[in-house]
């Protein structure tokens, strides 16, 4: 065990402040890295304000990690010091579940091991995520950052990215079809990212006219304004897949109107107060789908890793030092972040 | 032009009564069908008391037609006099549309015809429906039926067999697949036979402890008693596909806790009330889908029929004759039918 530096809630109405936590003593399958930079999600604060059940505190959240192997257990064969690596959503899973057969950790059946906030199988309490200098984990759930990306920037691939990515290939996106991203935050604007590499035209639903520049700047081929109702109408039937990044309660039916035959709504926000019932016309008179997904499992987090590689994709980020994210809170709550706050580590270490 | 007799509702308050209807001279692609037995689906009732809005009166319902050919116009190719013919929910759409060159005439984006109630391109005013001694329909739209089947028993497979068949096919169901069935009413019934010949295992959902063993007579290998919640929680992640014949409003969320991962919830009655909004956590967290499924294009429904041709599949119906459609109607409503109420048209004719 040593001792690890960090940034922890105390209770759901304290603000993250300094801590210290104990990271195990890696064992034979395990990896040891040296945090350098972790990204900011929406679900790290719902959880260290408790706006969700469960909170254990103190909580560290984090789980956009990018790091630097420092050492390898004596059973790790695919990772070696000085390798940049990442960590995302996921630390451990039963591994034997159909799920976690099929390589979708995130829907095992026994419940996969959150990156931070999970019960910690190895050391009892819960497990501590990335606002730290340090995290072990198990190599199965290490993945290969592409050397050729900047690894700030690369760090919100790991939740955010593969959020989108998963569905994105899960409805099989490719060139000819129309995907409708709703929402340009740190989700949506990985989604025009990914479905405009995957080949698709992309339309992006906002209810900024402020953001219209910025998406397409991004790759949306077309930017509609959701507020209004002609550009709305003008949708109809037009997508085959609509990535749905709005957790806050909304109109599910807006949305539904603009697939086409056989095309899906995907929600991959889960709001506090349920949206409005859709209307079952809309699913049933067109032969339409809303769906749910869940970030991505290992296999195809690293083939999103890879693909981001290839194409040169990272997140649009705003680099904070640790001691900002209060602050990165409240800003988030204002939306007022393009598109991710990013924490350089280095501002944690002595 | 000649004069058919039929049963037609006046107004949305009277009862129907018999009423006599002109069918258009058959044109050179045009089928004259002797009407034999027509099938009575609760939309027939539901249009007929103005439950939803647009009807238009005097309404002749029926949309379950089994009839023998009397003659055919001149470029008909299909079909000859003496064979024995079905008319489903549909008797013409644009045939230009994306939908209607893949064959999936009921999502015709300018708006298929409806057998009933529906603007007549030919004749002006609206379609009439089954509910009257013959009709005059276009080859295109004209089945064959299975000499093999019972052709009264056979007449509710235009709607509620293919209404059930087509999403059963369309999600693949294949031997090893669980398929659950939520009711056990016209549609119901038909997914249980369908459903079990496909080769699935087939579990019915039901609030009727009485339907248990119609349920496994029917081909259910279990029977779920929905109002009990332990039998509820047993069924969790067990289904590949959930088939929901309800159209009153109910709670979704417990037919999708038991869908397994990437199992689909296909809804194929419209509420007139919403259902209450489904938990977004129940579809992110297993990649569950909420679907919906309107009955089924031409050429699938003649599939539908071979294929219960060659299994022996009919509804379980009683007969009755046109006279007895009021009392029918106030039976359905009371769900005191097993299955499907069939008018035997012979008690129309002189």
């Amino acid at each position: 065990m040593s001792i690890t530096r960090a940034y922890a809630a105390q209770s759901a109405t304290t603000p993250l402040a300094p801590w210290t936590l104990k990271r195990r003593t890696p064992r034979a399958q395990d990896v040891d890295i040296d945090i350098l930079y972790c990204g900011v999600c929406h679900s790290d604060l719902h959880a260290a304000r408790s706006d969700w059940a469960g909170t254990v505190y103190p909580i560290v959240p984090g789980h956009e990690i990018v790091g630097r192997v420092t050492a390898v257990g004596s059973a790790v064969t695919r990772f070696a010091p000085g390798q940049l690596v990442g960590v995302g959503c996921l630390v451990d899973s039963c591994r034997q579940c159909a799920s976690c057969v099929d390589g979708l950790e995130q829907y095992c059946e026994r419940g996969s091991t959150g990156t931070y906030n999970a019960p910690d199988k190895h050391s009892g309490g819960v497990t501590y995520g990335g606002y730290s200098t340090r995290i072990v984990v198990d190599e199965a759930f290490v993945l290969r950052m592409p050397e050729s990306l900047d690894p700030a920037a690369a760090a919100p691939l790991l939740c955010a990215g593969i959020t989108t990515y998963s569905p994105l290939r899960h409805w099989k996106v490719q060139p000819g079809m129309s995907v409708g991203v709703v929402g340009l935050g740190g989700l949506g604007h990985m989604a025009v990212k990914l479905a405009k590499a995957m080949g698709a035209r992309v339309g992006l639903f906002t209810t900024s006219p402020a953001k219209a520049e910025d998406a397409r700047r991004l790759g949306a081929d077309d930017v509609i304004l959701s507020s209004d109702r002609a550009q709305m109408k003008a949708q109809s039937r037009r997508f085959d897949l609509v990535l749905d990044t709005i957790a806050a309660s909304h109109d599910l039916d807006a949305y539904l109107r603009t697939l086409k035959r056989d095309g899906t709504l995907v929600l991959i926000g889960v709001p506090d107060k349920p949206h409005a019932a859709p209307n079952v016309g809309n699913l049933v008179f067109q032969r339409r789908s809303i769906a749910g997904s869940l970030i991505g499992g290992i296999a195809e987090t690293q083939e999103m890793l890879d693909f981001c590689g290839e194409h040169g994709i990272v997140a649009d980020i705003e680099r904070i030092p640790m001691q900002a994210i209060n602050e990165a809170y409240e800003r988030m709550l204002r939306s007022d972040v393009r598109y991710r706050f990013v924490i350089d580590m280095a501002s944690l270490k002595p």
